[in-house]
């Protein structure tokens, strides 16, 4: 009996379309090769290239699509009740420049595939099933986050298009709107194309960015929530320089000193913090004394430092904060120093909804596919939708030396299991 | 009897030409200035000026001048044993671009007062005293220390003279000193002009390039020893780029957290030894990430930075190598990082002569000077001639803002202060 019921669930579970799937990695990688990585500008050329062959195959597989003001693209498979909240499967396509060929396109890559599946095999779901290609996602071309998902959802503002510039070219997010044949006035004046109370779901996949699942030789992630984070990019501790072998230790007021020690310390809270099994990335990636002024014979009077703190709970957050504003106070006391955090910017986490993670989980069981509860360390579009509350979860594919670099290196057989897990979730009931 | 034999001895005590030290410091501030501070180039203009001047001044007041193959100037007091190890007291006239006043000056200048009030009291000494003005102290100009000295006392190479060339000007030693009319080839070719063994002891006077005499309000400083020290200028730790967000601790190679808990480490060792009573001055003076690789979200893979470690105790030096190999090797293997110290150079420290100290401070303290022992952080010619074997002995000038910067800031009524007690040790037998 045990047998014959999964012999019926073999036969009844539709397959995503993994040779689509693969036949575009290869298009698109071809088409947006820039001789290390792939290249695809935010509403540029390599965008506007990925977004055209995605729309095409999705038309000769038989779905629907459309273009938003925005110039995100939606691929839908239309369900037997039409009017009820659709559910949505989103990703990006831009990359970063000398990008890998992943980092975004799996996402619309697994959507596609498990819904021309579910096409294929004859499925029609209770609702409509739509992929959204979503424009804009890196923010590394007009420093401004999620400009595509912000602007279906009506959250982007007329000043953003027409302020904020691509930093290579220098021109604003509207005058390359207009590049791409888009109307950038219609973007913020049209009604939005997506309101979250006719989302019923949102999903998206996408490869994993760190190295936790390779480590673990675990090809899924289900994420738990994507962390939130606090960020000073410009912060800077000023001391006083002196020469280093005629100021004693007691009279020093050594800038380097003391941010080693804010960030030993804060280092060591972290250890405790994991141990207590707390949710917490702590970073500081960029740390510099003054080339001018600073010597190896002389006590720094100045050093520059950037910090990055994540965590997917608020209390972690908040007590990071504590910690800053104590041991920054003690260090300053002790040291004769002085810091100035500079400004620093803020973003809430976002946990995703517990129903649709349960269905990942319990729809990788189903097909043998090992999978492992794990936090989204970086931001994705998925933010924008948890944010107004839609229910959203992600799958991570497992992906070796991290994302944003040509080496990105996804297996296809890790990116079948995560199309499977979520095809399966899609033909269920919504 | 105890009033009337200090009537006596200051009746007996020769005083330092103050007014004639005061003068000269004027002139070679004109003379010298750089709209900012004073510039004497080593083996340049400004340090020619300075040993016309100061010799023009030696003549004036009565005293023997002779330059040697290097342009060391030589004023002499003859004592009534011509043939006897002489008494030297040495200091340098040049100074770092855009410097102070009195970084090298203070100390010709102290000892020329003195011996022309030596000679302005009619006293002849038993030995030959005699103030030498030495050339190119300062290493920033040519990256070679004590080369007036070391010329003098036979220590320059022939290849040191004609390879290294200044910072600025992209020229040897060598051509540097056809500049200033002298002959390179007799630099080292000649016998050398100074011998230890002629020597009865080697005084410097230096202001203080710290701040210790100004906190404790204390005029004079004596000098216990010269720091020696070890220095690596381009050390580097290297780990691994990675996403802040999606590196988890466990699997980072995080460069400034690795750094930072070096220098943290590094820090709380010098305090315990501090108080222990130990002599040490531990400096990273520049550190950084890389320009161009580095982001405030990206852990760091790579910093630069640099150590200088200075201690009096050839034991403590020892104890801190030790400290830094373990330290480090334990960071490596917990953090997966590696350290490269990169080249470095090494001093030994130099013990001033007990009998020369007591002496000054007997002075010192006939005169109701205050006084205190202290160490040298930074290096002199005194390295030299102590390091020879010569007995050595140096007195520090209450100094406000450091050296080598404009704000030297020199009370000449604490440089009357030190050269009273100079006078009164050279008068005295040797």
């Amino acid at each position: 009996m045990a047998t014959t019921a999964r012999h019926r669930a073999q036969l009844e579970t539709p397959r995503p379309d993994i040779a689509l799937a693969q036949s575009l990695f290869e298009s698109l990688h071809e088409a947006t090769a820039d001789g290390e990585g792939v290249t695809r500008e935010s509403y540029g050329p390599g965008e506007n290239a990925a977004h055209g062959m995605v729309r095409d195959a999705a038309r000769s597989a038989g779905l629907e699509t459309d273009v938003d003001a925005a110039g995100n693209l939606y691929m839908t498979l239309p369900g037997r009740d039409r009017t009820a909240p659709r559910v949505l499967i989103g990703s990006h396509l831009d990359s970063v420049r000398r990008g890998g060929n992943y980092d975004g396109a799996a996402g619309v890559l697994a959507g596609l595939s498990a819904v021309v599946g579910l096409e294929q095999a004859g499925i029609r779901p209770a609702q409509d099933v739509t992929v959204m290609a979503i424009r804009a996602e890196e923010s590394m071309w007009f420093s401004a986050s999620y400009i595509g998902s912000r602007a279906a959802l009506g959250l982007l503002s007329p000043g953003e298009i027409t302020r904020i510039r691509r930093t290579d070219s220098g021109r604003t997010i509207a005058e390359h709107m207009v590049d791409c044949g888009l109307d950038p006035h219609a973007v913020t004046t049209e009604p939005p194309r997506l309101h979250p109370e006719s989302l019923a779901a949102y999903y998206e996949v996408h490869i994993e960015q760190g190295p936790v699942l390779e480590e673990r030789r675990i090809p899924v992630g289900i994420v738990t929530g994507i962390r939130g984070n606090f960020r000073c990019r410009e912060a800077r501790c000023t001391g006083e320089y002196g020469h280093c072998g005629t100021v004693p230790r007691s009279l020093r007021r050594d800038a380097v000193a003391a941010v080693s020690e804010l960030i030993f310390r804060t280092d060591d809270l972290w250890a405790e913090l994991e141990a207590e099994g707390g949710d917490l990335a702590v970073t500081f990636g960029v740390v510099s004394t003054d080339a001018a002024l600073s010597a190896a014979s002389k006590v720094a009077g100045e050093i520059r430092f950037s910090m990055d703190v994540r965590s997917q709970s608020v209390e972690t957050l908040a007590r990071m904060r504590g910690h800053f504003d104590s041991t920054i106070a003690d260090i300053e006391d002790r040291r004769g120093v002085r810091f100035d955090l500079g400004p620093c910017s803020e973003t809430s986490p976002a946990k995703m909804a517990p129903s649709l993670r349960t269905r990942l989980a319990e729809a990788a069981a189903a097909l043998r596919v090992s999978a492992t509860d794990m936090p989204s360390g970086a931001g994705h579009d998925a933010l924008v939708f948890a944010g107004l509350g839609v229910p959203t979860a992600m799958l991570f594919i497992r992906n070796a030396h991290g994302s944003h670099n040509p080496r990105e290196a996804m297996e296809i057989e890790d990116f079948a299991q995560a199309a499977e897990v979520l095809t399966m979730v899609l033909a269920g009931p919504e």
